[in-house]
């Protein structure tokens, strides 16, 4: 495994970015956001996805340059139209909208259509909590599961972002609607291991933790089996009815071609609301109860959402930020200056 | 199995809630709400709650008559005391005014603290749904649910509500953090049936779907594993830092003694961000995809949440609502005219 200096991935990255023709600033929010999802240790999720991006902006998926428009508001909810932009910074402007409309009514709303992949959700529950905001947000994607007593693919996966903000460490959760993604299947399946517990059906229809045998079936399980499936389905129908976007059935299914996604940014500013001193109070009763659960490993304490990212930002910001050198060098091949 | 008249069951749970000493019209509509419960098919939290209604008001748990109070507010968001109230009735009032807040701001909230069991959460989804707006709410609960990693119980199993209006059916979800329920559990322990699948550990720390080895290590599982459980964390963390009320962790663990749950309520009105028939496309669209899907049995259609609920209450109006004759027995001796 190779480490560079997160500066280094940035640099590369925001030159990249400019190479692919983002206008300055966007270049260089669109590379923090890849930069600081790698950093964060989700690492499916940031550098990389850059060769997959990549391949989006070449076939016309994403409008490198293309900003979201408002389409309709009232009070403190918004709808707006995400002409095909770029999906972290089409993502990253809503959820400020949705901060500034909660700064402004307490809380705020904004549906977004016609966006594309918003790479890591859980980058703007964090963005919220930074500012001292709670935030629930999620995106449609292309429909990969099926739904609860189906074979074939209706749902997306739809990832649902919380956000609770705490100073000593926000507590974001960021999880999907299918219990292992097609990607974590695919690495149990290579590596041939078996998933931790059932992560979908086999071809017969048996519930099983064989990685090759879901791959072969494409019956990934829901979380929670049936009410996975009804989540999904409901977020589904939040985010496209009030976006008035594609919902998940609509997306195209092939994933470099997933675009017009439905997303939904809700956020809540306790300012007005609670003395912080007192939110604090509530949160650290919360966290304390967890770390005094008797863990089912001695040397394994209980973990809050969002804990391990602080613990690996911290470590590859002092050891350097762990990349793929194939991709690494794919990255630092687009990183050049852009021709005048 | 004996069946009554909705009629019938409705009015003798008013007279019972009259005796109980609720005031004429909250008495009435606490009634609707467990009648309607029974009537929709949720057994488990309608009338075959009323005996535990009875307790928690006998022990001093719930004040039938203390009504919810504001106790800071700012635009469209509001935190209220329920004052160890009735459950439904308060969660009721809180919907309605997230509804209020809606319609003025587009979106509107509500954190609720102090208050009581809200029986079934699907009542507010419904009845916000009913109005055409959308809506998300959950509560807290007493901590049953060991968090992953975790061999003691320290999550409640928080159920979480999502609604979407939709003239010809609304769709309802409404779901706790845990696989099955404690009451489902000791069902399925009593008749010598195993879980449909995984429900939590035995002792020895293996998965099971042996009910009585669940009951024996009270290590039910969260839906999704460690999914369920950082959602459950985070559904605590929010509704009890914005109430200001209390934490699953220190709500009283007897389930006669559950008191002082924290609760929020969130509407959105979509009335003027998008075309209802616009929605309604897209809505039967979602529908139409899910009744396409391939089933895994022919005989038994994929159904969206909230289906169900439908067909039984047409079933319920027209064969009458089925009750357990013991509590029908037992409601009825508390159904006696109130003395004067």
């Amino acid at each position: 495994m190779l480490r560079v200096p997160y500066d280094d991935l940035f640099g590369a990255l925001r030159l990249a970015m400019l190479r692919l023709g983002l206008a300055d600033e966007r270049a260089a929010m669109c590379a923090r956001l890849f930069a600081e999802t790698t950093r964060d240790g989700v690492y499916t999720h940031g550098l990389n996805r850059f060769p997959r991006f990549v391949e989006t902006i070449a076939n016309g998926s994403v409008d490198v340059n293309a900003e979201p428009v408002k389409a309709a508001g009232f009070g403190a909810i918004e709808r707006w139209d995400g002409r095909r932009g770029v999906g972290n910074l089409n993502a990253l402007m809503c959820m400020d909208r949705a901060v500034a409309l909660a700064r402004e009514h307490g809380v705020g709303g904004v549906a977004l259509a016609n966006t594309n992949h918003w790479m890591r959700g859980g980058s703007y529950g964090w963005h919220a909590a930074e500012q001292g905001l709670f935030a629930i947000c999620w995106t449609n994607t292309l429909a990969n599961l099926p739904a609860w007593g189906a074979t074939t693919p209706v749902l997306g996966n739809n990832p649902l972002v919380i956000a609770v903000p705490r100073s000593g460490g926000h507590v974001v959760l960021d999880m999907a609607m299918s219990q292992f993604s097609y990607g974590a299947i695919s690495a149990y399946s290579k590596r041939g291991e078996l998933l931790p517990v059932d992560g979908g059906f086999d071809t017969a229809g048996n519930l099983t933790r064989d990685a090759a045998a879901i791959e072969a079936s494409q019956r990934a399980l829901p979380i929670g089996y049936w009410k996975g499936s009804g989540l999904s389905l409901v977020l589904d129908m939040v985010a496209a009815m009030l976006s008035g976007g594609l919902a998940a059935h609509e997306i195209p299914r092939e994933s470099t071609r997933e675009t017009g996604t439905s997303q939904i940014f809700l956020a809540i500013d306790p300012g007005n609301l609670i003395e912080s001193q007192e939110m604090l109070r509530i949160a650290e009763g919360i966290l304390e109860s967890l770390r005094e659960a008797t863990p089912v490993d001695p040397n394994k304490p209980v973990r809050y959402p969002g804990e391990e990212t602080l613990r690996l930002r911290e470590e590859n910001m002092r050891l350097g930020v762990p990349v793929d050198p194939e991709v690494w060098e794919q990255l630092k091949s687009y990183a050049l200056p852009t021709p005048k």
